[in-house]
């Protein structure tokens, strides 16, 4: 079974937003066994909906639509749909009753408007959760199943997982299973990894690669779509064998997991707590840690020192190194990754000082020159970088060159950054 | 000229990664005054390539197509594009040229497949950038443009604004003005944003309202598309003037504006300098607020003091203080603050401690429980809060919510925040 995922919405289609929910969806999908061939965006246009319905029931088996369910005067799907597919707009018990029931709960009277748009849907539409607030619903049209979700991403995901999901297992009980690994890599160019990777054999077995440059790591895929057979196995795992053994070092996570996860693992088995201590990247490396749950079992504490006055107080940067190299220099670095261990309870630290831009560039130090320290026990370790970019680039270039050495030292002992753009 | 916007991507299709260049290139295409109709994903296969093609050619004036044409292996958009329109592969000898001459100039020889992957195109290809090494082009075909650009966003921006858009000015002169306004609201639900806007005037003379949630904030836009008369700007005028008077309050940025920025402007034009002590937020804060260009000006340091330890050291919390009330209590959220305040150069501190989950939480402070101190000259403010949502979204919509306060504060002397769910 083919499906495919339609978006509603002018700030999709005029590119205010990112469609974050068509892609929640179709990974959902995907890892389920139902896989999407289309995904479209149309803005709220009701004639625009109706030339993409109809497309749409043409070439595909199950259709998902979101957006433009809610209450507010820009949400037309539903007077949409009833008109694209010649149905009439009939008010829906179940939704109608759980209106009254909120407006009691909650001692308010919502709008004839409101409760307008909530409860009049296209006949024949078959609620999803009927006794939630926004209502999902099923149509099945010339043998089509269409599923009308809200665009709201916390609701989306909601219907998308209790409801279509164990729906379209029911209606496609012989798809293909799918395994996929992802590595995410960082140090590498998308043609590097594709260059190292040019003698994989059995690539013609049904195996399929993908490289994507998610700034900036690159994640390589490698997927395999078909009878779970022993053969089919053999060669994916022997696929997956090969990746690992060629990119050992450059490896920073697979699947789901991220860089910082995998330093945090990294700390906890050595029973090392780290500290930071951060300029130009301002809390983006703390931030990042702690984005890990259950961090505060391998991070400290962090210090942001942006001004030169928070360098000299918190970690005992001296007045002397400030003004003779200055607040970006690799002195200034190596004190500030000196005091971040001494002034914590941490075994090791990280310190960054450099210049993210768009101002503060010299001749000497452009933009984009970084200092990078690591101390981990006794070892200091600090090197200089040119980084490239806008100033979200470089900041986030160099909290990802910083976790990733700070891996590399704690995985396999090395003392230098695995990516090192040099002035 | 109605325009569509094609990407190819096993990794867009499959949901594992989000069509950020698609959102690009439609919002800098619709600020130029291209609308863009359609936004259509496909995977890296030839047939779904074909399809989308020929449907594009149907329905749109001009197509814009990015992704597959890099040299590695799964890049397959020029076989693909010159078997659907039925065109020869040729060399390219300027894209031969600059591959040569970048041998050359690296001392490097690239491989066959590297040199015949980049350098084959279809036939009638106009390389937009010459001298560039990715090979963006344009095709005219049935009197249809197509604009094919790579699918990394760095060379995608560069193709589409220096090249692609000048391109559609010169075809389409006579386009219609577009003019819009975002406003970005926090405290206020999307529903309630629009029962306060029921009776704004003039709505049906070409003024179209958005509404559009964006975690944890709401974004309004309203977008007027037509002749650039008298009239209409002065009904788009007068639409943006009552949504800022409805909304004063509310208001934390507007167009492509942040309410960190926001923050860093009040900072500014007061002549205060901000300190932050983050707990559950790790760093967040520090580092929406270093986003901000120049954010030097006003923000001070930052304290990330995730351990009990390193709130007493670097802060000065007393460890009765911790024993008697927890980590997470209004009095160890004060002495931050004050700590914070005391221990900087700075005349304002944020100070922020909380349970973000997933584990931590207890009957009498769940997860999502945060407190979060504002100090400001001689004005110290404590409020205890109940967030919910993911690990993610707690610290989202904790660091909105402190930030929010500041702006509050700093904007109209309010000692309370905008949003206050309270457990």
């Amino acid at each position: 079974m083919k499906g495919e995922i339609i978006a509603i919405g002018d700030e999709l289609v005029s590119g205010r937003e990112l469609n974050t929910t068509s892609s929640f969806a179709a990974a959902r999908l995907f890892d389920a066994g139902h896989e999407i061939r289309y995904m479209t965006v149309i803005g709220d246009e009701p004639s625009d909906i109706k030339g993409a319905l109809h497309l749409a029931l043409q070439r595909s088996s199950y259709i998902i639509v979101s957006g433009g369910l809610g209450p507010t005067s820009d949400d037309i799907t539903n007077e949409a749909v009833a008109a694209a597919l010649g149905l009439e707009l009939q008010e829906d018990g179940q939704v109608a009753d759980t209106i009254r029931r909120m407006e009691h709960e909650y001692n308010t009277s919502f709008s004839e408007e409101f409760t307008r748009k909530l409860t009049m849907l296209p006949a024949g539409a078959m609620v999803l959760n009927p006794h939630g607030t926004a209502a999902g619903y099923e149509l099945v049209h010339d043998g089509v199943h269409l599923f009308f979700l809200p665009g709201v991403p916390e609701q989306l995901r909601e219907h998308l997982v209790e409801r279509v999901i164990p729906r379209l297992n029911q209606l496609d009980p012989m798809r293909k299973k799918i395994r996929q690994k992802i590595f995410k890599l960082f140090g590498l160019t998308e043609t590097q990894v594709n260059e190292r990777l040019q003698d994989l054999p059995d690539l013609d077995q049904g195996i399929r690669l993908g490289y994507y440059p998610v700034f900036p790591e690159v994640h390589l895929s490698i997927t395999v779509k078909g009878e779970d057979s022993p053969h089919v196995n053999q060669v994916f795992d022997a696929a997956v064998d090969r990746v690992e053994s060629e990119f050992h070092n450059e490896i920073i996570a697979t699947d789901s997991g991220s860089l910082e996860a995998t330093v945090g693992n990294l700390l906890r088995k050595r029973g090392v707590m780290l500290a930071v201590a951060e300029s130009c990247t301002g809390g983006l490396v703390g931030k990042r840690l702690t984005d890990v749950p259950g961090s505060s079992s391998w991070f400290e504490r962090g210090f942001i020192t942006y001004s030169n006055s928070a360098k000299m107080e918190l970690l005992g940067v001296s007045m002397d190194t400030l003004q003779q190299y200055g607040a970006v220099s690799s002195e200034a670095a190596t004190e500030m990754v000196q005091g971040a261990a001494m002034r914590s309870r941490a075994q090791s630290a990280i310190a960054i000082t450099g210049i993210a831009g768009p101002g503060g560039g010299s001749a000497e130090k452009p933009v984009g020159t970084v200092f990078i320290a690591l101390l981990v026990g006794d070892d200091l370790m600090v090197h200089r970088f040119l980084f490239h970019g806008s100033r979200d680039e470089i900041r986030a270039i160099t909290s990802e060159t910083a976790l990733d050495w700070l891996r590399r030292y704690l995985a396999y002992g090395s003392k230098l950054p695995g990516y090192r753009p040099e002035s």
